[in-house]
């Protein structure tokens, strides 16, 4: 059984985590039928619109009748918060909940408490941070999410995105639609993206993508990280590591977030480090929201300190109709979307497929895509 | 005297243009004082606002001190068309005239006829298609534009509007405006570029610098040109040459434009080329408006066999504000502006200097700006 395979278990079977001793096994074995949760976003009229569209309430990921051949439950929905919740309902006797970063449903430690039987949380996707990891790993839970699986959108929609700002693409867009015509409202800060200072902070696997895409437009890229770059990489790239974040920053002219939230990066860019980057910086974050002082990037976009914000996270999401990062200017936002293109999609079911099946034969799932593994927290999350 | 210097002098002197003999350059020599009109977009309150904003009326490409200290008369207007237009009144006098693709000044041959003084007609920036150069060519003028100013800005600006459409982010965008949060309205149509066959229908500097850029994202690269890219760079781009137009669209997830407005490309998208497309295509174009044809675009985007349009170029400009493709679904269309970024507008503000130097020099400018000289079409407009 997962859950009873806590960390004290796991500590006497060997310090390796990928070491699957008979013992291991069968602890991690998991018989009989289970019930499964999945919390998605609703599609509505959408769903019909495409058939790869697998990420929403009405697909399920494409796993249930795959799922229910097997004799297992699959509860679907996309009611997630309150008492009265589809989900909260659920709570006390699943056994997997399954979650994305794009209608995330919180994982608290209440609930967590109250969840008796679960035993595994997966994300459809990459990013846990709607769940309370401290709390998971104290149940002794597994948590994993598809790394990779949209990786490659991720990086593909902040190239887009540092090129809408550096480009001042939306007032364009908005004088067309409202039969304007000012090309000097535009383009008097409209620039070329080569020869700008572009900087990531974070180059794990999606800022990596970033950087090699980056590469034939001729910018000077730096990377702050806690470890350098394959040495061969980073020559292939010509990104330059930085090892100090503050040293970094203020060099740049386009920052890009690419690194997880965490208790080390919530909050990160606070007024006072907003303070000290170039005036009319431009800013792209697809990493997580609550990153950034909300406030300080409304404050710094108004005075012009920052001279455009474009993400798809918010904090928390779904964005309430008051949050102020829809109405500060020069913003180019959106809901949380770059990770779930029909692509990313695919990759993302294919993956917790292929992790259901794992948990029900009682087989590791791929390394990297462990958050907590029966009760132990990855090492960027430690 | 440049407009002296006709077709028929030229031949005389040497089949290479480029040929600056003794006699050539007694025949350019063009001495006293010139009166030089530009005509660009006006800035009024941002003209004031960025100090390299040179391409608007009132920094007039910052070259105003430099002609005056020289003698010669500098005009600058925005007021472009009709009889009583500030243009209309200079054009019997003036020698040269200075016009933009963003906010271009039709040069027709009525004009050309009235234009006695007219010897040189440059453009700041890319393209002439504003000019009637048949009429110009006729009068012996020399037509001439800062090739290669804008190059990166153009195709910098092409592979935002790629991703912008692959991901459809504008549908995001607005319902981040309008208070709203329904990702599955965004997320059944938004793809990643990977993967994707990209075709480029014209393949001169801007379409290669645009498939060099295009190289890391992994795509299915195609070209179409009258001529193959050198095998070297075409080997290291990774893209296949497709001689046969009709023979590439088809095979093509994402098509954009980078051919010149000639009598061949006008309305080469008409609705019979349109209807063999792939259904879903989305469409670049920064090339020029007339491309395409007006009405069969808004019908294709209407009906879904174009899933997305987006650009930069109008026919004609400024776009009417009851111009149908601020109106029909899926565009993500701009005023235009690819070309006149900052970084754009103090490259061919150098590039207009510097041919006026060369030009009261009586020197030959760089080979390759010629669009039009003494009389001559340059060999892609023939």
């Amino acid at each position: 059984m997962w859950r009873t395979a806590s960390k004290q278990v796991i500590r006497t079977v060997g310090s390796s985590l990928s070491d699957l001793s008979p013992l291991a096994k069968q602890l991690h074995a998991s018989p009989g039928s289970k019930k499964i949760v999945g919390v998605f976003y609703k599609a509505n009229e959408y769903a019909a619109k495409n058939p790869n569209f697998l990420g929403c309430v009405e697909r399920s990921l494409g796993i249930r009748e795959w799922l229910e051949s097997q004799g297992h439950q699959y509860i679907v929905t996309d009611d997630k918060e309150g008492p009265n919740s589809e989900l909260e309902k659920h709570i006390p006797d699943l056994h997997v909940l399954i979650t994305t970063p794009f209608h995330p449903a919180y994982v608290t430690a209440e609930r967590i408490k109250k969840a008796k039987n679960l035993q595994l949380l997966l994300t459809a996707g990459i990013g846990s941070d709607h769940i309370d990891l401290k709390a998971a790993a104290d149940a002794g839970l597994t948590v994993a999410e598809v790394t990779g699986s949209n990786v490659v959108s991720v990086a593909e929609d902040e190239l887009m995105r540092i090129l809408i700002l550096v480009r001042n693409f939306v007032p364009g867009y908005q004088q067309v639609i409202n039969g304007e015509w000012n090309v000097a409202a535009i383009s008097y800060r409209s620039y070329d993206l080569e020869g700008k200072t572009v900087g990531t902070v974070g180059a794990g696997r999606i800022g990596k993508l970033l950087l090699q895409r980056l590469k034939p437009f001729n910018c000077n890229l730096l990377y702050h990280d806690r470890l350098k770059i394959d040495p061969a990489l980073e020559n292939e790239i010509g990104a330059k590591f930085e090892e100090d974040l503050d040293v970094m920053l203020p060099k740049c002219d386009i920052i890009v977030i690419n690194t997880p939230l965490t208790e080390k990066t919530r909050g990160l860019f606070d007024k006072e480090r907003i303070s000290k980057l170039k005036k009319g910086v431009l800013i792209v974050n697809n990493a997580r929201g609550a990153i950034m002082d909300t406030q300080a990037v409304v404050d710094a976009c108004s005075s012009g300190h920052i001279a455009g914000y474009s993400g798809d996270v918010w904090n928390p999401q779904p964005a309430p109709k008051d949050h102020p990062w829809r109405y500060m200017p020069n913003h180019a936002m959106t809901p949380h979307i770059s990770g779930t293109t029909i692509d990313g999609q695919i990759r993302y079911a294919a993956g917790v497929k292929d992790m259901l099946d794992k948990y029900f034969k009682g087989e590791d799932f791929p390394q990297q895509n462990y958050i907590v593994k029966e009760g132990k927290l990855a090492s960027q999350y430690l």
